[in-house]
């Protein structure tokens, strides 16, 4: 992808749902609202409020089709984004968006509804680790990495991933320079507490705590993308 | 502080405001929901939405005298809190609230919020980087590090701190086990792309822009301090 001249005013959107979590949408907004000359969509089904999985208002101001044509398409995950997987509007939303942007930037699970709109088959993208194990199912190369970059598809891993996908999607966009500015404005020098954001580092006995807390929506998930794999598997062409 | 049994309810209330920067309070929002045991109350002057700096719509449910007595009070920053800074029913409600919380957490320049409600004299704080020269004017003693917590107070440094702010005030409330379960849903093991978080490692020209662009808030923001610290300099009892 060329980076554009900041002379090219650019239009990013996200999309905003019930049960989203919020910070895979608050993370990036920090960092991609500030790009020079640009605009940032917050885009739900229709205009009315939502509520992220923690109860969090969040207000769209644009619906589905009444934005431009987006030069950065965000798809942010969460609880709610399983109902996302098998809305035609918001599936033939992303696939439509998908086809002009540059950059399709999924955060967690938004990763899952890009790819159930059939976006991702053979394209290497990441998600919140509690849901990795479900991109294959989709068609997709699953890569335990923070970041992935894939062509037009960037995808970030769990929920706080975002923030450096959005400040690699910066740097894209309009340069490191940019990208550093916005870093240094978020005085974003990471100092965790602990060493526990990750599988591989977290403790036992967290980590068992944490799957076992996720085990029913990770169940719903399942089912769904099994019903999306076995829809899409009948409806393929050369197969009875 | 004693760590509460997660037996006893919790009520955390962070204050909203237009012009606020959201992610410093949606950082910590995202950490300090997830505890155990309690409920989250986001209070504004009134209930109309209000706009962050860059347009994100936010919706406060509860105005400052409604809530009942927090454990918990955060204080966001942004543009927006110079208003605050003067504005006697946003400072009493600081002031009522912090004589029985356990807990003031300030993010970024929300400290000179709290600062100007008086709360923060002889007090170890820090806040975001282009404003810690602001906090000596208001009596309280600045320490560059990105979370400081001296006594009840707790503060962060800019913006994106509120998150190492919140785990640690997740840990203060429920515990180690408890921040770390919410540390690896987050999957908070941050990698920026770039060492430009803190003016000490970002590029000089980085910071030279950033400074640049900051430099009309950063003098706006030394007038008001000016005449606080003039105002209470007359007010103290013993001078003439």
């Amino acid at each position: 992808m060329d980076t554009p001249a900041n002379t090219q005013h650019l239009h990013l959107g996200a999309l905003i749902f019930p049960g989203i979590d919020q910070f895979d949408f608050t993370g990036p907004f920090e960092v991609l609202s500030r790009l020079p000359n640009s605009t940032f969509h917050v885009i739900g089904k229709d205009t009315a409020p939502v509520r992220d999985m923690k109860g969090l208002i969040l207000t769209p101001e644009q619906v589905l089709w009444e934005n431009p044509p987006l030069d950065v398409l965000i798809v942010p995950g969460g609880a709610g984004q399983v109902a996302l997987m098998e809305d035609e509007d918001v599936l033939a939303f992303i696939r439509q968006q998908a086809n002009s942007a540059k950059i399709v930037f999924s955060v967690c699970t938004g990763a899952l509804t890009v790819a159930a709109a059939g976006l991702l088959k053979g394209v290497r993208s990441t998600t919140h680790w509690a849901s990795i194990h479900l991109l294959e199912p989709l068609g997709v190369i699953p890569v335990n990495q923070r970041v992935v970059i894939d062509g037009k598809f960037v995808s970030a891993a769990g929920v706080s991933s975002g923030l450096d996908g959005a400040l690699q999607v910066a740097a894209l966009l309009r340069g490191d320079l940019v990208a550093q500015e916005i870093q240094l404005y978020m005085q974003y020098a990471p100092k965790p507490p602990f060493h526990s954001g990750i599988p591989e580092t977290a403790p036992a006995e967290v980590l068992a705590s944490a799957r076992s807390a996720g085990s029913e929506l990770a169940e719903t998930r399942l089912a769904v993308i099994k019903r999306i794999a076995a829809k899409k598997a009948r409806s393929a062409p050369g197969l009875p």
